[in-house]
């Protein structure tokens, strides 16, 4: 067999054409950076896209670049694992927005050579979808085996599955919802306004000098939202940080952080900086919130899916207050409604949102199951 | 009878002697700014203190001096209102720590003659509650009839039970809870930082050029927090914000608030800097985050109420997931262990943590019924 260069770790292809996108304008060029594990079958029959939430990436199953860690999903993509790379050729692009290598607001704008920063278009999760519908034709590849996604990657599988009907056979949608409720919303702002608010923010143009303190802030609130209270209740409850092996913690009465959980998301927030543009936070946010598959289909969610071949999947978690079991009902109601098989179930997990990916031997068993029965 | 110049409207009193707190320093002058409505009895035993909230202050039934709007709590205290001013002498001081003219960050540190700033002392609630046992002291009132506050309102209702029993008759502790959660003190945090990232906070030597866009931040973050999902959706859900009156709204495409949730909470966020200041919330939620009642009587919180005589009546609210029901059943417990008298109820209503604020029949009934037994 020959080696196709188009495939493997580390790609990036600058595709021909413009991309028309919601919002109403194009983007010329679009670049996509993307990863492949697997082979691709000669029928090319045997491909899943896997789709990345807000703040994940194409290193699926690869350590990345800048934080040096696993891959996101390593747990869940390789031989023999759930999504199993020995039998299927698995495609995970960076999505269109992000700051890993497709046209995002930090490329640069071919209209003036220098970074789009606030003059990229505003896009939409259908429009990352009909982005990674160019990668896939790129590829060669023109039905998926199946789709599958997590949280604003299980957006991309819902947008994808009601966009392309003929290019999914199958859906697999996780802790995810049809629409971001106003809750969804209010804590994107919160983020937003955090950014725009850091003076080194400076409209978008902010060069080599990002608005970190504004992006750790908005990474800190989201992050409260993947996490369940009783979650954070195990993990940290009301336990002080250590700050000298001597002693027993014990309040400081000041402003350091007393509790474990305060240096924890402290953590989150300054580590995030470091792999993630602020720019790209804005405009994936801004994204999600604008996602409401139901709007986009006159108001009735089943009319997205009506007509489709497509078998789904959809799965929640029980503390997951994030995108709660009820959203995912919803997407079943309108699966149902519109007479496609759907299988749904609601995992238990003390983790909330985040559970995903983590470890969970039963989210495995319906991955696999459901993939394997492809 | 002669008029006694300590009661009225817009009092304030610099008290004699020093503060000892519980981070081991002391406070003098202690200043507090305070409220009364109704008239103390000959036997000065119809005394109802009102503990405010994290953003709140003394104007509990009398127009906010900033705002124009009325008092917080107009639609509870007046005559032949739940708390009755006919019947009871209410007194509502503004907290330690806070800025409408009790001893807080902004006043004047008689060390130095300039704001406290971050030099003031880190207080908890128990010491809010110490100087506003040195306010009755002043205003010559021994023992409550009873103590009534809703959130850190209600914190400072049930530390003022366990720290001065024999000084209150009667709690009422509303929407609140014995101890910050994980989760409580994480949003707290997310709040701090935003106002210490802001380079106008100076190290809190910000002094006419206050942090806005932090604090704004902060109280944006906090606002979701004290509403209910359900109350969110129903009070704005994906309802776009009208631009223009010619033509219907619609999305932007853009960063300006396309949905009427992100217009809210930008209001939210502008309209507190004008009437708070920053230093205050990082004072006031670092003493909210040290609450933990058990902790403070040797982790058990029946220990907290043992031997006392105080009648209680505990209320939560079904929707509140701030200091959720759960919490409440928590201080019923140990109330009950500790063998006094208590009665519970949870409320319905839609509107979250901010329910003990807004207009609820069943609310007024309970207040009413539990001070009315008095």
């Amino acid at each position: 067999m020959s080696v196709d260069a188009r495939h493997g770790l580390n790609r990036h292809v600058t595709l021909p054409g413009s991309l028309v996108l919601d919002g109403g304008g194009s983007l010329t060029p679009v670049e996509i950076a993307y990863e492949t594990y697997g082979t691709l079958s000669p029928e090319r029959d045997n491909a899943i896209l896997v789709c990345h939430a807000l703040t994940g990436d194409q290193h699926l199953a690869s350590v990345h670049p800048r934080t040096g860690k696993p891959g996101w999903w390593a747990r869940m993509v390789g031989p023999g694992k759930p999504i199993d790379t020995d039998r299927f050729c698995v495609v995970c692009p960076n999505v269109l927005g992000s700051c890993m290598g497709t046209s995002g607001p930090a490329s640069i704008d071919p209209a003036t050579g220098r970074p789009y920063g606030m003059a990229f278009p505003v896009i939409t999760v259908r429009d990352m979808v009909r982005a990674q519908a160019m990668l896939l034709d790129h590829l060669g590849i023109g039905a998926l085996a199946a789709v599958v996604g997590g949280s604003m990657g299980g957006m991309q599988a819902l947008s994808w599955a009601a966009t392309f009907p003929d290019r999914v056979r199958a859906a697999l949608v996780i802790a995810s919802t049809a629409r971001h409720t106003a809750q969804n919303i209010a804590f994107h702002e919160v983020g937003r306004q955090a950014i725009m608010a850091d003076p080194r923010w400076q409209g978008g143009d902010y060069g080599d000098a990002p608005p970190a303190a504004g992006l750790a802030v908005a990474r800190m609130a989201a992050h409260i939202t993947y996490l369940s209270e009783a979650g954070l209740t195990e993990k940290f409850g009301r336990r002080l940080q250590a700050r000298d092996a001597q002693e027993d913690p014990k309040l400081s009465f000041g402003f350091d952080a007393d509790f474990q959980v305060e240096s924890y998301l402290r953590h989150q927030g300054l580590s995030f900086v470091d792999r993630f543009d602020a720019n790209s936070y804005l405009y994936i946010t801004r994204a999600m919130d604008y996602f409401d598959l139901a709007e986009e289909h006159g108001g009735r969610l089943a009319d997205a899916f009506r007509g489709s071949a497509t078998r789904f999947c959809i799965v929640s978690f029980d503390t997951d207050w994030l995108y709660p079991t009820a959203e995912s009902r919803t997407v079943v109601h309108a699966l149902n409604a519109a007479g496609l098989a759907v299988s749904f179930v609601e995992l238990s997990s003390p983790y909330g949102h985040d559970a995903f990916l983590l470890d969970s031997p039963a989210l495995d068993r319906v991955v696999g199951g459901f993939l394997g029965a492809a």
